[in-house]
């Protein structure tokens, strides 16, 4: 039992949430998670309207612990996967990529908890005013969407805890019990997982993604088109077309050309290593073994105890 | 008293080491972390010979406590600076810029401990078979000349730790308890810290630059030439213009010519805040207060203590 305002916020044993992401995060996963004691997400950003339904009610079927869903603002989805999840009496709606005034305030008259992902202060203390519950500070290690300001975890989590007084989850970075412990020394009241649970044995990632993965590599995942949307990716023949792009110059319609082509289904969902984006976060290098999600919550809180009494006694 | 690998190894009481940092960390600093318990290092890489010789013989007078000296080893004077660090007797020496191999088996020979600096696991490995007692672990947060790879303290620490077996100092990111504290727990020994001593009242470094510091705000600063020998610079004028030749493809050469004309000195030690390179890590914008080194120190350690308690008791 690790007892922060966020287990308190959501009525979890563990402050552990797996991160809601496309093509990864369906019902199997997230609802191994909540059963595990963590809080799990269904990634909404990569499932048509009718796909989310489904997912939600499986989910609802497959665990009486609480679970919650991502959706990305920005997505061609979010007005349906709103109306969606509040018709299915979702009761806990992380919102990411876009404004946290839009839906906030109609999310929380219907008696949801809401949480905003961010990637700095400024917008952190725009999602308080908004009323969301709490706030994820994800880093610029973390895979896929990530911030312009390039700001790390071990540094946006102080800015983040500094300037709004919700509690914040710590994202970007975070594959282990130590650096749950790092985060929570940095302020945060929970973390929020994303690459570890993509190798999980739930999670809906194809096997050859989640392979690659294990092979990653130091220094095998970068932050591409910075300009325009940041996003981690794993390198491969589909990001040297990226990075050769950028070089060039290219317009944001010339990337969003190339990027458009579902090569995000193509790379992590159904396995083509060559031509598929493969969103990742720098902490794949860590990432060792295909796992049960109970068995990476079970590692993750164990070693979170094992490590803070080992520096209390320093 | 906080003892591990690091402490035994210098013989300091805490484990805090303040960065050796050009035209920031003269004797008056290095001292002053010394006195206070941790390791103060002299930044050789801004100094001619001579003056560097003045710098160990001051700061000898100033502390009884053990202290170092930093030499970047692409620096034009790194030779001289070994020869007469040998000569003056220090006992303590951080490499960074260049190849381990080249003088850690000499300086071993003189029964002088040796610190290589690192942006990655594979030079971590390799400073450890060139016989280095330790290794600092920088990440991309931090100030100053860095890694092509741009992985964050959050990840590198680890890393590295997983790589060798000798004594690990993360950096990058760590001006406070709470940062420091991040680090133990992902199996570091020890912190260099370098952006909160510069604004330290020893600091050589300008009152401009320190001032400049102290406003700075979440996403103030970028890691520049990231293609050629990257470096986290402060956003001005100078920046501005580094930017813009590298969105226009500039060669290595042009680059160099920019960055040659003194720009560290000028705006650094000068002041000169339009026309000036300003090295400083992305923690600048967590740092808002000019105090005396001794008390950085007594309130690192005392910030790490108190969350180390909390953490316990969570």
């Amino acid at each position: 039992m690790i007892r922060t305002r966020i287990t308190d916020l959501f009525g979890i044993q563990y402050p552990i949430i797996q991160g809601g992401m496309i093509w990864c995060s369906g019902w199997q996963l997230a609802s191994a998670v909540s059963n595990a004691g963590g809080l799990g997400l269904i990634g909404g950003g990569s499932m048509p309207p009718e796909v989310f339904r489904v997912h939600i009610q499986k989910c609802k079927v497959a665990t009486n612990q609480p679970f919650g869903v991502n959706i990305p603002l920005l997505f061609v989805h979010a007005d349906e996967q709103i109306k969606i999840a509040v018709e299915e009496g979702v009761k806990i709606i992380f919102t990411s990529a876009g404004s946290p005034k839009k839906y906030t305030a109609y999310l929380k008259e219907q008696g949801i908890k809401v949480v905003h992902v961010v990637a700095n202060a400024v917008f952190a203390r725009k999602s308080e005013e908004a009323g969301v519950d709490a706030v994820v500070a994800e880093g610029f290690e973390a895979g896929g969407h990530n911030g312009k300001e390039e700001t790390t975890t071990m540094v946006l989590i102080p800015e983040v805890c500094a300037a709004v007084k919700i509690p914040v989850i710590a994202a970007g970075g975070i594959a282990s019990g130590k650096a749950m412990l790092a985060s929570f020394a940095l302020g945060a009241e929970a973390v929020q997982v994303g690459s570890r649970f993509v190798t999980s044995e739930e999670s809906s990632a194809h096997l050859n993604f989640k392979m690659k993965i294990l092979d990653a590599q130091p220094g095998d995942t970068k932050l591409r088109m910075t300009k325009l949307v940041p996003v981690r990716l794993l390198k491969n023949a589909f990001d040297e077309q990226v990075e050769k792009l950028e070089n060039q110059g290219a317009t944001a319609e010339q990337l969003a050309e190339l990027l458009g082509k579902g090569r995000s289904r193509k790379g992590m969902f159904e396995g083509d290593l060559v031509d598929g984006e493969l969103e990742i976060g720098q902490v794949s290098a860590l990432i060792s073994a295909i796992k049960p999600a109970k068995l990476i919550v079970d590692e993750l809180v164990e070693e979170f105890n094992h490590y803070r009494l080992y520096l209390a006694n320093l």
